[in-house]
């Protein structure tokens, strides 16, 4: 990222934002998306120096102009200033137009939940999702996130696409040569397919719920209710305008919304409260088959944390390989890899 | 609602909220629970006459105490209480404990949005969702909604459970002798089911997305958000601790949440730009054997208040009976009933 132009500090905020997509398991939205973005910056289309700039608002209320930098470094930014505003005002908004992609919507979330606030992240993103009755993609898998302190659980961390499935969920159904669920895809034609590969050419994701006959309208109002707080309500892009990430068509001008509430303005008690909440549900009796225990949301992904910080970050082959050569081209020496199959034992 | 002490101020919210339900045709949230509710009263268990009060705060969100009164009075109150702190703070948020039922979480939201403001409003309810994995009902179909103006499109009101389908589709689909589709419900061993009849004797509703395969776990994180927004943030009875409507189990003890934003404090166009947006919607292509156009959340509900507006509200025999009861019960004069098969034509 310094190598393309990118301050120290914000270069700090980026890294912070892809590793904590690894570390999660997250890889789709960690270190994996960094040769893209640099692709971006020398292309001219993302502005590497950026900085995210407040234009208005009020007490509670801003809107920020993302000025075509790196998303992550934004997304910090004003969700700190949301933490900061809730602090005096009880809770705060931040609303930003001109962003790009932040990385996983959860991060930002649990930055306002390590502070003892409830935080919430959304963003609109390029259109892969069609609305219920529709065949063509109109919105994005638009994301919702909450982040709350959850006492000895941690934090409970709800970091949803408002897609069925993902993009990325075909992507690598259709690499492995396995179908997906009924009730995710449509085809070209419209027409339901559990073939990743008809869904990805020229097909579409459906909403969370599927098709109509299965609420799929509700994922397809959650997807719309993201769009209206994020780039309808920051004169950012919306539906079909938002702009993939490409070398060709231009910035993404992605909208984003953070938002802080504090708990402790109205009531002591709110982490053990979420806490017994979480008890309750976490030791729920389970149904025939269950996969597990009942899980808090955000919880694998914490687990995944604990135990990647002990051993280390597994990447897949191709996603060792473009780190490796983006470093190559760029000059920088790539530490030395341990493939996973050869690592002795925990490192301790 | 006068006859058993409701001051009249407080009797017309009611009045209000119930009668936007039945005009927007959701029956089951509309003028058809007043009998339960003058039980309650009658019983001891709701207190008619309970004004809400609020207990503290800072300048964009604050802690009420709805007193166990009409929730949709508390309601009312709290959302506008939101929508003038937004005038100034931007943004603004009122919580509140010990609220009971409230209606369509819809009115409330669109309360701010014929204001121009985005409105948001939840209410955690008693447990009828077992989370993704779980057998047993720990949540509430806990809705979410939310009203923003739409320039010649009206209002976008999304206004949905958390769940599937609702307990009173069950109920629905019991008297009519059928089928639930698959993923909305599992019976009382935990096993999915398509009965309603298998899903009501001790069964349980299942989260937005059906089973874990087809993403429940999203609903399932939906439906907790709402309750840590709601029941948690409140200090309100939360998870399985929220008491159903009953005489004997004593008062609810809701959590709820009204939010309301001033778009106009960021940009100018919030409507324009909403209009625009749903115009894409509304006009999207269709997929074959599409049930009609792509629809705007809020549309049919619309369509609905317009049509019975002039036409009159259509009740089920059920429900026009249990009206004229309580009527009879209380002394009250009903209008005369005005079967919808003998009207001769819409009235001018």
């Amino acid at each position: 990222m310094r190598h393309v132009g990118t301050p120290d500090d914000i270069a700090l905020d980026v890294a912070e934002v892809l590793v904590a997509g690894d570390l999660r398991g997250i890889a789709s939205h960690g270190t994996a998306r960094l040769p893209v973005y640099i692709s971006l910056v020398e292309g001219g289309v993302m502005d590497a120096q950026a900085r995210p700039k407040r234009i208005r608002g009020m007490p509670a209320l801003a809107l920020w102009d993302g000025r075509n930098g790196w998303g992550h470094h934004a997304g910090r930014v004003l969700m700190d200033d949301a933490i900061e505003r809730a602090a005096t005002q009880g809770v705060a908004v931040s609303s930003v137009r001109h962003a790009n992609h932040y990385g996983i919507a959860g991060w930002f979330a649990m930055r306002a939940a390590t502070r003892g606030l409830i935080g919430i992240s959304m963003t609109n993103s390029s259109p892969l999702v069609a609305p219920t009755r529709g065949m063509t993609k109109l919105l994005g898998t638009n994301p919702i996130a909450m982040a709350a302190p959850a006492g000895r659980f941690g934090m409970l961390v709800l970091d949803m696409a408002t897609s069925a499935v993902t993009w990325g969920r075909l992507l690598v159904a259709e690499r492995r040569g396995a179908r997906v669920p009924d009730g995710v895809a449509i085809d070209r034609e419209g027409l339901p397919t559990t073939s990743p590969a008809a869904a990805l050419a020229g097909g579409a994701l459906l909403p969370l719920g599927g098709i109509e006959e299965t609420a799929g309208y509700k994922g397809y109002g959650l997807a719309l209710l993201v769009d209206v707080l994020t780039g309808v309500l920051a004169a950012a892009n919306f539906g079909s305008r938002v702009v993939p990430f490409s070398l060709t068509d231009g910035p993404s001008g992605l909208g984003q919304f953070f938002l802080a509430i504090d708990p402790a303005a109205l009531e002591d008690g709110f982490e053990a409260r979420l806490e017994s909440l979480v008890d309750e549900l976490v030791n729920a009796p389970l149904a025939p088959g269950a996969a597990g225990p009942v899980l808090m949301p955000g919880q694998p992904e914490a687990q995944r944390e604990v135990e990647q910080l002990r051993h280390g970050i597994v990447l897949d082959a191709a996603h060792h390989t473009s780190l490796t050569a983006l470093g190559h081209r760029l000059g920088i020496h790539f530490p030395e890899s341990r493939p996973w199959g050869r690592v002795p034992g925990p490192p301790t």
